[in-house]
């Protein structure tokens, strides 16, 4: 059975280019399941993929194969590479996009064998002209080792850590979802007491559980499905009524710092 | 074979959600075919959901699974439901979701069966939690019986019917398509003479049995694809237009009492 | 094996149409993989979809199937067509949408045989009631001559090609992309030397091999993935710093006759 492959882009919906790789995926490997995990990613964002790609991996079966497109520098000397986890294979530019997965890479590849590409490649979209055509050779059980030779390293960009000192923690605002939640980087982990939370100075309201545990408007905090701390508003968006954006930094003070 | 399933869903685009959804699908039921039928419901609007699975439904496969995710109530204690009409299976939230189906609901269970779930069940994305594997155990053959016992009753939000009276059907809009087209709760039955259409006050026109029998940009109204009355604009945006909003009143005035 | 299904539509994301096609197409052909190739065409715009169906087709399996709904006509008197190149079936609206394909159409059939239709059928969305059946019936192997008899015409829009005469080749632009990207209508052919380009009066600099050529925030112009020109901002959008829009003339120009 040929392995899913799991489209992760910043092609948004209005041009035919997910589309397009999926042509392609299916003159390779015609019985794929492709899924689309996201080809909304903004622009160019790398980081805003690597988060996705680490919130969304975990959730998809163990062969499945990741074909993710958001290159900035589509064209240009850098690499394109395909990786291996335990349980799942990645296709890639190499910028950093495939930094912040939760599980270990064990192998990395650089996509060098020109064979294995459309016979034109532009300089313009390479997920259509290499990527794709990658994906459809592993999908059908085609050897890793064909892509290219095994290289050492990848680019990596360094995951946002929140910072834990003397009754703070500080973090950041990573994505806000399509209901406004404002998603931190802030982890049960590094945040293991229910301290109330400030954002723009203002009081956001106590760790709950659930939504439904503060009236309809009310603003909140809650560990997300990603598993970390999310701002929202019941109802509402948070991003929309606190001015919330990617970036803007989130505060948790211990109570008797604040007293 | 494996059962196809029917995601709608207010997730939108932007994030990973219904992605991630298709990834725990594929981790139980691989050979399934999933198809979207919406994602685009806005956010919490529950009425939007049962009105555009009414009119969907009847277009899908028999053994096709509904896996339907707009949810107010994530997280608290509302339950979660499989339902079933002789033609199609549901899953959704008891929140009134399923209420207006053309087919009778013939059996529905209470999903309170946790070995069907995810390990861990987050308070927010009972979607991939619970929802999800729900849909991929009913899909590779599953029993119903398994995600929980019988129960008699679920929620219900009534159709918001037309009013027939004296020369006049009064009813209102029920949503407004990507094209500016505005849908009412007008039926065919409810009209049964084709009396001017009145919106705001303005003569929208005559009912018409297609586009094309007015000019470009003339008004009118048809009975659209779902069966109800639709007030359009021809190669124009009927809700541009005549700055029409769901929930809007139509009324329809038998030319007599015009007179 | 099931021929796969392309679907190409204006139909948005925000209603269920093209979820509700899927559905026809499931209940005829249940194994048929059906491809995405855009479904933001704007509205009604029978040329957008022409040239993205042209761009497109030639990177999906020989045995596709495109189903093209851009349907300003529908209901109207129009005709529905199939149509035939050497690689791949085509079923759309007799509006020219098929005219820019690369490859000759070799037979057109138009679709008037009720019997492969849904048993209802609407006056506003015949890519339910009509298209997609058909679809169904040749992806699970049907004939074409069961939809209907060949006919020898389709309508066809002429192709609106760059003019090259006395040092000067003006074009205009096609289409403008997600990222910005203004794709115009000069090919590689037409264009042979590398001849500074100009939009709105002003230099958009000279033809590049690929983005990186140039600083961030540089305008560029470079032949893009479909084969024609493209200009472009490097992680901008050309779009928004050039105001530009489909139908802007661009103008490339020898620099003899600059001088």
């Amino acid at each position: 059975m040929a392995a899913p492959i799991v489209l992760l882009t910043d092609f948004g919906a209005r041009d035919s280019y997910a589309g397009i790789m999926k042509g392609v995926i299916a003159s390779l490997s015609p019985r794929a399941l492709v899924i689309d995990l996201c080809h909304e990613i903004p622009a160019q964002d790398v980081r805003a993929a690597a988060f996705q790609l680490r919130a969304g991996a975990p959730y998809f079966p163990k062969n499945a194969i990741f074909l993710c497109v958001v290159d900035p520098g589509v064209g240009s000397a850098r690499k394109i590479i395909w990786a291996r986890t335990a349980e799942h294979q990645f296709l890639a530019p190499d910028n950093g996009l495939l930094s912040w997965l939760e599980s270990p890479i064990l192998e990395i590849r650089e996509l060098s064998n020109p064979k294995l590409w459309l016979s034109q490649v532009s300089a313009t979209f390479q997920g259509r002209d290499i990527l794709a055509p990658a994906a459809g050779h592993l999908s059908r059980g085609g050897k890793p080792a064909a892509l290219g030779p095994r290289t050492a390293e990848m680019r990596r960009i360094p995951f946002p850590r929140a910072l834990a000192a003397s009754g703070r923690v500080k973090g950041e605002i990573l994505c806000v979802d399509h209901f406004g939640n404002a998603v931190t980087n802030i982890s049960r982990a590094e945040l293991p007491h229910a301290w109330p939370i400030q954002f723009r100075g203002r009081h956001v309201g106590a760790i709950r559980s659930h939504y439904a545990s503060v009236p309809a408007g009310a603003s909140l905090a809650l560990f997300g499905s990603s598993g970390f701390l999310e701002l929202s508003v019941r109802q509402g968006s948070f991003a929309r009524e606190f001015k919330a954006s990617v970036g803007d930094p989130v505060e948790c003070i211990s109570p008797r710092r604040l007293r």
